[in-house]
């Protein structure tokens, strides 16, 4: 995205890349079937469960003149118009705990001025988001989107590792107050006695914690090796929400003498019940004087949103997503424009794009994408077997099929890389059984493992899973009865599993990790995938930038607690722009910074124990014994799923199995890419840093243990 | 050993041998150091927790005439006399469940007749003591164990997972129980209005769960990545314990408004109280007709320690520890035979062997051998390495520490067969080197991980982890104030660790798992080191075998529910013997059998993904790709070590790292046995299952996933 600064220009760019994949935003969408649903009920859960529990807190600090139903109102409203007409359709919209805080502050203030009062409240909010949307448009329109580009890794991770933060402090305050008497409750309840209140801790402690380990074991269900296929997938695509539903359940269990009120369970007002939307359209009884005065807290919000609603965008379309349709960020920072117009309007408070659930959407589409290409192709592989295909044949049946799903864009990326590697393969595979032009034999050939290798990472990029969620989130606010049955220390764990899903795939955090590991198990984070500054970068430098970054992740996080400057740290991750422009390159080698802070995530693939010491066979050999790889893509504990922007080492192994000698005779091809992997990186190392510190590093990260 | 049925030969023999040990049993356990103290503290508590708990079982059974009190002191005496003058010393004693269930039996009994009442409860005991040790007297003296022999994997694993059943039902029951009013207590304390006991219950349950998670946690703690060294290997030799120091410490947290009986601690009486060793010096005042009678009782005692300590002792010496020192059946059925005497007559119930902790107790001996001689072997290859040796000379020096270390006994196996596969490694590094007296560098040749590869399991078999670990017991007595502050949930947690712990490496566990695992998954299995009988044995026939087993363990199970009859449930499985040889060969071919119940455990080590389809040299480079070996050895879910009765596959990449050309022309040496090991199994499948029904199994197995 280039830098400009010419009113509109921005815009237009937006709307015109994005109004030409429109329809084929929708038709996509709808061709991926039911299984469109594996993400959205994903997300739908992610997006659902803070926002009610937010709306609790607002429902606390306002007195309850903003509950939870206002908060889902808007999401989904919010949600629904941005799938529809915003830009990224992958960005999805919720109210986030910033707002929540500028809410209360705003609420504190009127409640103390005489001339406005609580009942004036959303009156002048209405005003605050007039304001807002007034600055919206403005910095929308001038382009300041543009400079998001300078937003690199270093500041999104650092405020995608904050919010975790975040949310993990909600899950351990939650927990703790479930030891509590809550406010505004009827202190004289049987359920607040000691007895009762320390069992109901007690309680929340087993729900919350048993909805984490089961949510995060859910996860990974796709590798367990117990049960069947399709199993295995439901368990992996709807686990978490299974696990709501269970824990839900199981806080049923225990009745007879235990009085209702334990476990604690969400509390909300009925939607329908009066006075849930009073005094908000009293918008011109405000003040003059407040009405001018709301600008100041404008401001405040629109540099909020600004840059909450370019950084989750940001983070949902990493460049490791290989996405194939445009950003869209000046566009869409108009549309949040008119949408906080239209909430402020309405008196609900508005939403803007939320983090860790919009990287979540895009990893999610990810999956399904894999899933659906994987099944197409396995299928025109094994007709083509079906019809005695050579290999040849077979893999050109197959490319074709590929270039079949491809999204036929302009601004479609060459899309024919991913399969590019087919062919080699083939030619290898051809090589190693003597003859290319012989039928394939499925009991030799593993396809759906070839495949798997060969995939490159593509998101299914459309409209309808996030327009489903926005509709879900909005079915809430009728499903309120039944959403009240959901203990609030289920809650907190599913804040605690938010925070600790968002982790793997940040590279800061990778980063922390590798500081604690023990220098004699250094080795193991280059037998697994891994980041490339891991290899270029001393050991010493990557100490020292994640130091610093920890620091200023800690400041960061200590400023959220200052009561009312503390709204404003995205001000601190804004200022890392600089810090990272002008600051860093004077202690850090500007081609550390670039590897520590690359845009493009660019993953080396594992190197095993052996290459430390010399080998590189072994290394080829190793990687395509693998076994089920979508499992191990999807499942592992980096995240959804990886990248590698380099090309894959592949090994086929075409000796037919039916003669036993052929088992002590083996053929092994392992591709030339090896080693012109190897070659590509060596010069780019030489250019940096003298041989010297390469092999040093390498040989401290190999070295074998000591202790 | 023979089966012998002369009078007193078994005994004499097992003198003879074990006479020829003894004093290297105390020299080389003292020599240990304190090492030791690691398997001690891990079999002490292992031993004393579950008799702790039986004792608070009695004590509610015989309305508080034994206590835990006496059960400890049981163990302590006899573990104290086992350890010092019995015959097998890994063997360790304690007083087991079905001593519970006999003596709740016998006390029922007795206090229903007039004549005896429950002051002569344990003078009548005393009696059925007596008649017990004459009958194993008569057992032992005429070479009943001779047919230990009979008792083939079968049974000892059937037994194992039945007592791992046993433990696990006793956890679920006891947190079960911490939600109702215990017995025996007063109803109107406060702890037990329904509020304080669901707290009860509750905190009960974060308990158990935390100690069960993190006992687990820790004994992995040796393949963690955090952490120094010696932290890991402190955790995973002391964790067990220290969590249970842990979550008694956590159980203190709530204070304030908690009554003190929350959570419900060890209640026992103090040692030193009146009344606790009243009424057992009157073994005269039974009327003889009861004395006669005491021998019915006595038989189903003798037949249940008879097949206890002998399995317990079986599965304590089982053929892939590869164990130097003879097995001492007959002599040490003699000698609990004296100690059921002197226990009758003290009037503490007698102790015997016990599973799961005598196994257990091998396991972890294993592991301590193993960082002995790997510490030693690595020291010396430094300091041959120091002195510029060649590898050639390396090795020489090496082979020599290690037979030093080896057992000078008459019954020691031949030893050297570890240490052969140095030289041929050597050969091979050498050549790959170019010159085998060029002197090594350490920066190119990994020797721990070398020495870890080619270390063959061995046993640090010596008296006095037993002796300590008794010693320790005994001492719990006068603990008793300290033992009263551990929480009876955390006790459940244990239970329910120990039964976890003792499924890894029982082959009937691991066969119920594969019976479960997805037909698309099984070729992982094959990927890890496995049983021989998966790769030799056709999936239906396993599938089959596993079921009756299944079957047989269920009855077994429900057999021990039946008031009465269920403490013979030992006799179901001395069943089996006859089971095994008669019944078993009509549905079963003989070879399969032989596999499946393999007294000596083969285990194949791991075939990559790709030998079902072919390649063989990935399989080396996998395997030798590995990193730090001990960790997998002694950490892996299979259990506390493996065994590797084939040869090992090593491949040694020795290319000096300082050339970096050499990353890219690796030299990779995989021994020649690899293809030895696959010619040494073929012709022994080829000579009992067709070729095709092999293959076909191994294609079976190790296909491409179809869902």
């Amino acid at each position: 995205m280039e830098e400009t600064f010419v009113p509109f220009r921005g815009i237009k760019n937006d709307l015109q890349g994005r109004l030409m994949c429109y329809k084929q935003d929708w038709s996509s969408g709808f061709k991926a079937g039911f299984r469109i649903l594996a993400p959205t009920t994903y997300i739908f859960f992610a997006s659902a469960i803070p926002v009610i529990s937010f709306g609790e807190q607002l429902e606390r600090n306002t007195e309850g003149v903003i509950t939870a139903v206002q908060t889902l109102a808007s999401t989904a409203l919010c949600g629904i118009i941005h799938s529809i007409i915003g830009g990224q359709p992958l960005l999805i919209l919720g109210v986030a705990e910033p707002t929540v805080i500028m809410y209360t502050f705003m609420f504190n203030f009127v409640k103390e001025r005489q001339d406005l009062g609580s009942h004036l409240f959303l009156a002048w909010t209405g005003w605050v988001c007039v304001w807002t949307a007034f600055l919206l448009f403005l910095l929308s329109i001038l382009g300041a989107c543009s400079i998001i580009n300078r937003f690199t890794r270093v500041a999104g991770e650092l405020f995608g590792l904050l919010i975790a933060m975040l949310f993990m402090q909600q899950a351990i305050k939650g927990l703790v107050d479930e030891f509590r008497i809550p406010e505004r409750e009827n202190m004289k309840l049987i359920e607040f006695i000691p007895s009762w209140r320390f069992a109901n801790g007690m309680f929340a402690l087993v729900l919350s914690f048993g909805l984490l380990h089961t949510a995060l074991r859910s996860r990974k269900a796709r590798s367990w090796r117990y049960g069947s296929g399709w199993i295995r997938s439901l368990i992996a695509d709807y686990g978490v929400p299974l696990m709501v539903l269970v824990w839900t359940a199981i806080s049923y269990i225990p009745s007879g003498s235990v009085p209702k009120g334990i476990p604690r369970r969400l509390f909300s007002p009925n939607p329908w019940s009066p006075g849930a939307y009073d005094n908000w359209t009293d918008m011109l009884q405000v003040p003059v004087f407040y009405i001018i005065g709301a600008f100041i807290p404008a401001t405040m919000i629109a540099v909020l949103y600004y840059f909450d609603h370019s950084v989750a965008s940001q983070l949902a379309q990493q460049k490791e997503f290989n996405l194939r349709k445009p950003s869209s960020y000046h566009y869409d920072l108009l549309l949040l424009g008119f949408l906080t117009l239209l909430c402020g309007l309405l008196g609900i408070p508005p939403s803007n794009g939320v983090i860790p659930q919009s990287p979540m959407h895009t990893k999610s589409l990810a999956t399904l994408k894999h899933q659906l290409l994987r099944n197409r192709l396995v299928a025109t592989a094994r007709r083509s077997m079906g019809k005695n295909a050579s290999l040849g044949q077979m893999y050109g049946n197959m490319q074709e099929a590929y270039q079949q799903m491809q999204t036929p864009l302009i601004y479609q990326q060459p899309a024919s890389q991913g399969l590019k590697e087919l062919k080699e393969t083939t030619i290898q595979a051809a090589s190693c059984m003597g003859n290319m032009n012989a039928p394939v034999d499925e009991t030799v050939f593993d396809i759906e493992k070839e495949i798997d290798d060969l995939l490159p990472v593509e998101v299914k990029e459309q409209r309808v899973s996030n327009l489903l969620q926005a509709i879900m989130v909005g079915g809430c606010v009728a499903a309120m009865p039944f959403l009240k049955m959901i203990p609030t220390s289920v809650l907190w764990g599913y804040f605690a599993f938010m925070a600790i899903e968002s982790l793997p795939g940040n590279q800061f955090w990778e980063r922390i990790l590798l500081l604690f590991t023990a220098p004699s198990r250094r080795y193991k984070v280059l037998e697994e995938y891994h980041a490339t500054f891991v290899e270029t970068v001393p050991f010493q430098t990557i100490a020292l930038f994640t130091l610093f970054q920890t620091v200023y992740l800690l400041i960061c996080f200590g400023l959220t607690w200052v009561p009312i400057a503390g709204v404003m740290f995205p001000l601190m991750i804004m200022l890392l722009v600089p810090v990272r422009q002008y600051f860093l390159p004077k202690f850090f080698k500007g081609a550390h910074l670039q590897d520590l802070d690359a845009a493009e995530y660019e993953e080396a693939p594992a190197l095993p124990f052996t290459l430390a010491t010399g080998s590189e066979i072994g290394a080829g050999a190793t990687y395509a014994g693998d076994g089920e790889i979508l499992d191990e893509v999807i499942t592992r504990s980096r995240g959804e799923f990886r990248h590698t922007s380099s090309p894959k080492i592949t090994s086929t192994n075409a000796t037919p199995a039916n003669d036993p000698q052929s088992l002590r005779s083996p053929c092994v091809t392992y591709s030339p890419r090896v080693s012109e992997l190897r070659g590509e990186r060596s010069p780019r190392m030489g250019g940096r840093a003298s041989p010297k510190t390469g092999e040093s590093k390498l040989s401290t990260l190999g070295k074998s243990p000591q202790n």
